[in-house]
């Protein structure tokens, strides 16, 4: 297969597959975003995406990527009074600190290696130890570790704490059971294109009351910005104009793909997830290779990371499995960079048959490499947990 | 036709109907954005946006909608030794100042009626006054107002004075022969969703070597920020990576909106957008409405904007035309609303039935509301124009 | 606009423009015809077609535009001991007795000019002076004139005669009141390719009890054949297998040109076709133009025919209104041929705005060549039918 | 998975998986089939897939799936003078039998097990002992089988007797190595339906110049029908009007398919097909699975058939397939159900991931069904194909 050949099976952690009927929903003829029938559809939306977060507010939609809305979440959210801690156990959970830095008064951080995992232990002590914190930052999914973190035991302390709390859910919402409530979040922040399996160019947020109250108070809160989470806060609302044009085709994909969610229901969606993950790694594991994740309970349901083995370079690796297999996996980004290979499965690729074609194509690509990968009996592993679902 | 069914023709400013192969590249399988096919697929796009503008460079994709583009244009560009000279004719020339303001050091202003041009002699004269002017902004086509601006004079002594110019083109690049060259612009910002018949969540801008090192010398130029076009100055290149994931869709649909272009010929496009303007122009008329533009020769031929007759109201009309012929146009916006109806004909239509449709509905409303129109007298200098193109 | 470019606006008499959501569906992945999921999804729309016909069983559904069914019900209804009465008021009733002529024992003939109507007192007569006929066959809406027949009168008339009646309802079905029932229809032929807005490639099918009892003793009714509808008789059924592949893509687009019926409500569908009939038949007549139908009361509310003037030519009027418009009309067809001018406004262009374009663009071209037309005069007239809808 | 849910990968023999681009193309706007613009369109495309069968004339483009071509091909050429020689290896082989008896004067068959292939000396021999044999019909891929008959030989052999020769070489034309010229065919019946990657309801063939001749002078080559040849001779012309509205949707879908083909390039696509094939076999055998064609070199390399084993029952292994891994294969048809499975490797599906999948998923399947089959081996025999492709 050559480079310019679209591959056969894209296994990547974002931008994800796709499901047809969302791919559809983008070719939608195009609405006048002031017309009463696209304000109408937009408002449903937003309340859809309110009750996928099992809340009954609207959603607050934001026409970027989510990065985007994360970095405005920073900007819009920490004051200059604002003591943030921010718990890094992977590339993003680092990365909030630094947009963090723009705004906030002083920073508490708490690192763990990236294979690793926040401990609420850890977070009880700093806010002990810091009564003065106001903001929590937290990554639910690491994606580029694939590793979760335990936000639910997190968010309690920080509740109690009294602090103000950003999840970012992006590639854990929709692919396992995790809620703004379930974690007390004040800033939840997801969208629909990883475990939805919509498009990456739009993001839905869930803010409390009293994160919007803390924003209004923040005189620094961008306003007239693409960083501005106040000019979008009632955009959802048919009587309210939009402060820019949205992405008319994302506002329908994002639609359909939260449709799609409900249509075929969340447990089931979750089911697939965690079996297709479960399959994953046991088939790799199986095939001789070492999981990325120094515990594989918080390996991620949505994406399975290994280990680029010794000696093996992770581009190599890459290229092999598209050249030979047509399959494309993701590399590792920023500071997992060159240690780790990852599968997604996410949306439509959070299906067990991908499990069986990733491990095939994922242990034969490092076995050409010299590494002595045991494919058949990754299969056989992965068939096991496959066949043994109830 | 009630409010929740769209509309059967969509005759707005913007966003704009899309050509039907345009939304269908907006269905295309996602891809992962680090795949060499999509890469590839990238920096041909990037490549083909520069063509497009006569250039030899590629093209600066931002995922984002131009309004986000221009205010990162200022928040890039502009750095707090900047002397600005903002050039106001409409509601997005008026708006460039208050976010020049939050950078520059200090501003002139030379504003005009918006239903008026800038004059070149004016800009000529703030110049002179002010040697110290170090960045001009302009907007070709405010489309709030429907009026063009003078670019090309303006941009050449803006050239000889030896400033930075900002050229807003959003909706005048692809309807009419203007380019970056043209008026010596170091900032062309345009998109796919008005002329060039796309969507509107993507932007492309034609960046001078002037102004890119004028970013890099500018220390408080945004970077990791979606207000940053230092980020995505080299993402065009397949050995570059994105700073954050790009909007896949968009990106297929821009890419295919560029095709449509250089397939229809761009003569041909610009001689279409003319000729449905003219013929609307001549039919309102005719039919006995009051053009907004302070001169025929400021109307642009992407836009036709009408004064709200006395006595009427703006949203009336729009609902009636709405209700009673299916017909969606554009109200005015910010300091325009209330005064004036706009229709689009902008990428596919800015052909010469929309005009007969446009003028019959928009006549036919306002007589509906009191109004003494003369529809068929306007159908017919329609006609006039459109029956004697050559 | 030249040959090569489509047209703008599509006002053909069919295949006609299709709804967006319909032409999305053709574009869903092809599934397997034998999948449980095809085939539960053929079954629901075998019996939605059903509904819409307002009948408890499903509809037979062909795999091959309308024309090819009317030939196979010739094929399969017609045997060698039955007479045939074939009412001929245009280009196809005419064509039918030629299909009914490889069958029957003897065939009866009702022809009228093809701008007029079969007169229920004519059927009466000839049902009385042929006590053996035992087929009839009647188009209700004969597409290359544009004028209905009156099929509930004459229904009655056939099933008090006891014979079977064969009803082509291509064209009208789902563009006004009509239904299997209403004219005691043995067959009813119809589909989505006209007034439900779909693609001509498939269409569906009423068949009374007492017409299948006749096709099974039939034994000359094709088997293993493009015309046999007993093998296609229980393929809606998931346990009964497919004679043949199916056109997927066109199931799907039938599916969800009927849910789009059901959506909008078949009553509102009726009423913006009659409307949009209305408006283009009191502008082209304003405009000076001559209605093909003898009598009004027989024009179409689906097709709108004009005679074409004295002095003109048929094919200058279609290339002059294409040309400097972008509008394209329909044609006559075989008899009709060069003697009439179709306006289709059927499914999404049964619309009033396209009523307004079509009597500017086909008086418009008359008069370039040479006709007296009255443009502004027509359009006032179609409007005065739409500002007077309730 | 459920039954309602669409399976997640489809690999049966027919309908298949289409590409992306085709099913988007099936969506474009429909035209008016006697626009100049269809009409230019629907030239390029019978030119088109003329160049793709290697011949200077425009293909014959029939509008029904190619089971109905089949049929009308029996009808159109076969008259009452003449003596078809019939070769029968499988189900369809069988089945042309049948209509031909509707129009020959008589028949000579040669029939082998449907597990074999027809050998070009028992052609010979017919051919030597019924000089008064003047039409010869085979199946090139008899498809419920999924093996190949040695069209090459034969045709050269049937041109040497100076018979017309019929080739069904609808699922084996752009998958291998195959053209019109090559087997000295006259009538070369083919779609994009299979090894294209498009949809199944059109149709195109390759007629000759004496069989174009033996139809005019067959007086009961039917008109007017769907089952005339003779009707669409000359439609590929923009100058010939339709006989019956053509299937606007199939043709766009055909043309995207025949260029995709051209695009990759053909050599290309009969690789991967070939390379996907080998690996399914090794694979499966290897499993302990067993081929179901009686030698390996007839083995189709765009379908795998294997045995159902003892004591198994192919619904059963259908079921399990989709319902665990959500992998549906095709059963067999007619006299083939239930003694064999296919997996369909044709278009997007002739790709060596899935072959991995198709191996996985059957043998997984058969073991969970009791048959001793091992996996992992099989994997592994199938990547060592794939690995080694050069």
């Amino acid at each position: 297969m050559t480079a310019n050949k679209p591959p056969v099976l894209t296994l990547s952690a974002g931008p994800v597959q796709s499901y047809p009927n969302v791919l559809q929903a983008m070719a939608r003829p195009i609405g006048y975003d002031f017309d009463p029938s696209f304000q109408a559809f937009y408002e449903e939306t937003a309340l859809e995406c309110g009750r996928a977060m099992r809340q009954d507010e609207p959603a607050l939609i934001l026409q970027a990527e989510p990065a985007v809305a994360i970095e405005a979440a920073a900007a819009s959210l920490i004051s200059a009074d604002d003591v943030v801690l921010n718990l890094a156990s992977g590339v993003y959970g680092k990365g909030f600190g630094y947009w963090s830095a723009r705004y906030h008064k002083s920073m508490v951080e708490i690192e763990v290696p990236f294979n690793d995992a926040i401990s609420p232990a850890a977070v009880e002590a700093a806010l002990r130890d810091h009564p003065e914190i106001s903001v929590v930052s937290v990554v639910h999914h690491d994606t580029p570790s694939g590793t979760l973190n335990p936000i639910v035991d997190i968010g309690r302390l920080v509740a109690d704490h009294g602090a103000l709390l950003i999840v970012d859910a992006v590639s854990s919402f929709g692919g396992m059971d995790i809620h703004p409530a379930d974690c007390h979040a004040d800033i939840f922040i997801t969208g629909p294109g990883k475990c939805l399996g919509g498009t990456p160019g739009i993001t839905f947020v869930a803010v409390s009351q009293a994160a919007w109250e803390h924003m209004e108070d923040n005189s620094a809160a961008p306003r007239a910005s693409a960083l501005s989470y106040l000019d979008w806060r009632n955009s959802w609302s048919r009587s309210a104009p939009f402060p820019f044009t949205p992405s008319t085709a994302e506002v329908c994909g994002l639609a359909e793909a939260v449709d799609h969610y409900f249509r075929e229901g969340a447990e089931e969606v979750w089911r697939r997830h965690a079996l297709t993950a479960r399959a994953c790694r046991e088939g790799l594991k199986a095939s001789g290779a070492t999981l990325w994740a120094a515990r594989e309970e918080i390996a991620s349901p949505t994406t399975t990371a290994i280990a680029v083995p010794d000696g093996l370079k992770d581009t190599d690796i890459f290229d092999v499995a598209r050249r030979d297999y047509g399959v494309v996996f993701s590399l590792g980004r920023g500071a997992t960079a060159g240690k780790l290979m990852r599968i997604g499965h996410m949306g439509p690729t959070a299906e067990p048959a991908y499990a069986l074609i990733a491990v095939a194509a994922m242990a034969g690509a490092m076995r050409k490499l010299g590494f002595p990968a045991d494919v058949g009996k990754g299969i056989e592993a992965a068939l096991a947990v496959i066949d043994n679902q109830e």
